[in-house]
């Protein structure tokens, strides 16, 4: 059992609330086995807690950092075109030659569930040394029952590290794959007839996503699978309004979405359908960023109605090669004006909504035992800066991992 | 003495070639004290060569990373400021209340050398970190001549480091100081008459730098600096076009610039004189990224006229708080669309010509040995991550540092 007392920290527990980080200076946090037990002001610990001290000189301790929205397990990679096309060669010379999200997929189906693990796991050393303790990772590189299944059993085995918890979601819908070029309806029918229900007989994810866009999925096309999954219980988030306006947030929101990510074209009507399912808004700066897109999310909007705002890095080959959710932070903060504190709290206390986890995100008694010792001076600090891992400890489940 | 060979290794000597990066596949660099005494094809070592080998599996080696423009040496930090601006709070207000380069400059000269050699330790650990092994700092928080000489001796003394070496850069003319408001004329006495035969007899820089802006010093006042300082033997840098274009770079060029740096509002003509000058362009992605700048660098004027480009973090606690070099190659690819070889040049090759420094920045017999071991797959690699530290191993002068 990991009993432990961390003393002398300023706890940024990102409770909602009046104090700016739900902060409480001069703490402590009481760990017994993977849960907080007590928090609060160091002087008033219960006697009874005789546990190993942990003296941390005033630092600062977040919740264990959650990344929402990932792709972080695919075969191969995509540098070699990342290269030729700053050398200039053309988006469509790379297609031709079966560049693309097709590399991609054809890679991931080449790979085995031993490769995938193996070349994911470095990647995700990444995000765990810099604070991350859950991440949710998409299978969507499949794009058949066979290799969607090996992606999400991939994703269940990365869980079994004890430094971070991995969410599997299933992302059938997020390409159509090569062999039903002219068969769209195929396609569907076989995420629809064979694909969610083996989701579901495996228990291999619990929520499913979408790319409803002109060069994914349509509105009606993402509606009825939706429907079927919604029938089957599973949770829904949507790949949304990125490039342009599909009314698909509403969409998502219709069936009761965790989140719908992206949203750079999202309109008010589609902020107020999300505000009224609780449905929370995952933006993703990376792929902004990496895409060199100047069309805002709506920031503003999504304030005004008072939709919970998440970050993910959307770690992936093609539109977003990140490999820090830190950096995201700095990247909301510069490129969309978060705050600081709205920033946190998208790693943190949002993150785990999007993802339907009540067990964390933030600093609570009774919620998991995640927790960050940050090397910072300053709760804005983790925006301020962009680079360098500036963790002292990370805590996972009460555990000290790195 | 460090006796080593590297072997089986990928070496991207970044020598200026045929070969991209200037690739040696299945290669050994030995290394004898704090030189390179031989690289080559594994199979074709010397005999005599009988040293400690350290075998590398096919790693790629580049040499050490060199960031040629920072400002890592300051009191305080801007966090508060920055958070307050983005809660809304203008720069007129921040101004108002002394904030802005004013609060750094006052936090600076009311810093003991130790305070500033702490805090600037901290930063550059993460620069160390990932593979920097040569940085340059400026001062230019001081203003006054005691607290310019003392953040000169501070980076002087950063350099006992054996991680890391300093290059410390004079940069009196960075802002106009409060108690000289209505007397420029008096501070640029002050620094020809003062500072800059100070800085030479303790020898605490070799070069000097400016600011030529409408928000800085205008050509005019610099050329009269750089007169004067060529007259005392310094080499020459300047923050040239960064806001404006003030015919900066070729002023710099005039006087036989070692580096003109931001450069967004470089005309032709600016780019001619400092080919002919053999000026490098620095680069910097950072201040351009963290001021949401848009207006471009002329990287095509500055490939079609060959002048070398480097890039810098420009680390500074206002307009770049970036704390990797590494993420520099990753935005000069994204923001700017260097190549991966050109971005890689910039933090190599080319950077030590920023800083007139011809022992280092490729892989040659007879340079310092400061080399990187990365974990990475492709030399592309470098530039197509954002975030994550890749470094396998650090050597500074023939030494295992990290």
């Amino acid at each position: 059992m990991a009993e432990k007392i961390w003393f002398d920290v300023t706890l940024l527990t990102m409770q909602d609330g009046d104090e700016p980080y739900g902060m409480i200076k001069d703490a402590a946090i009481v760990v017994e086995g993977d849960y907080v037990a007590w928090l609060g002001p160091k002087d008033e610990i219960p006697n009874h807690y005789d546990y190993e001290m942990i003296f941390c000189d005033g630092a600062f301790v977040t919740p264990g950092l959650i990344d929402p929205h990932t792709h972080l397990i695919y075969g191969g990679n995509r540098i070699d075109e990342f290269e030729r096309r700053l050398n200039g060669v053309s988006y469509e010379q790379i297609a031709k030659e079966g560049g693309g999200i097709l590399s991609t997929v054809n890679a991931t189906r080449a790979a085995t569930e031993g490769e995938l693990i193996e070349s994911a796991k470095k990647r995700l050393e990444h995000f765990c040394a810099e604070g991350v303790t859950t991440i949710e990772i998409k299978s969507g590189y499949g794009l058949d029952t066979d290799n969607e299944l090996k992606m999400l059993s991939a994703a269940g085995k990365l869980n079994i590290s004890r430094k971070i918890d991995v969410v599997p979601t299933f992302l059938g819908a997020h390409a159509l794959p090569p062999e039903f070029s002219d068969d769209r309806e195929g396609y569907i029918d076989l995420i629809i007839n064979d694909m969610l229900p083996k989701v579901k007989q495996y228990n291999l994810a619990s929520t499913i996503d979408g790319f409803c866009e002109t060069i994914g999925f349509t509105h009606v096309e993402m509606e009825r699978i939706f429907a079927a999954a919604k029938e089957m219980g599973f949770s829904i988030k949507l790949h949304a309004e990125q490039l342009s306006d599909q009314d698909g947030a509403a969409l998502a929101a219709k069936y009761g979405a965790l989140s719908a990510d992206h949203l750079e074209y999202l309109s008010e009507d589609g902020v107020k359908a999300m505000k009224e399912a609780g449905t929370v808004a995952v933006l993703l700066p990376g792929a902004f960023y990496s895409l060199s897109e100047t069309k805002l999310p709506p920031i503003d909007l999504l304030r005004k109605h008072n939709v919970p705002i998440a970050l993910g890095s959307d770690s992936n080959p093609g539109s977003s090669p990140m490999l820090s959710l830190k950096l995201m932070i700095n990247m909301a903060a510069t490129l969309f004006k978060l705050t600081p504190e709205e920033a946190l709290a998208g790693v943190t206390r949002n993150a785990a909504k999007a993802l339907g986890l009540k067990d964390r995100g933030v600093l609570e008694v009774g919620k998991q035992a995640d927790l960050v010792v940050w090397d910072i001076d300053h709760p804005a600090e983790l925006a301020y800066h962009a680079g360098g891992v500036q963790v002292q400890t990370v805590v996972k489940s009460g555990e000290i991992v790195s």
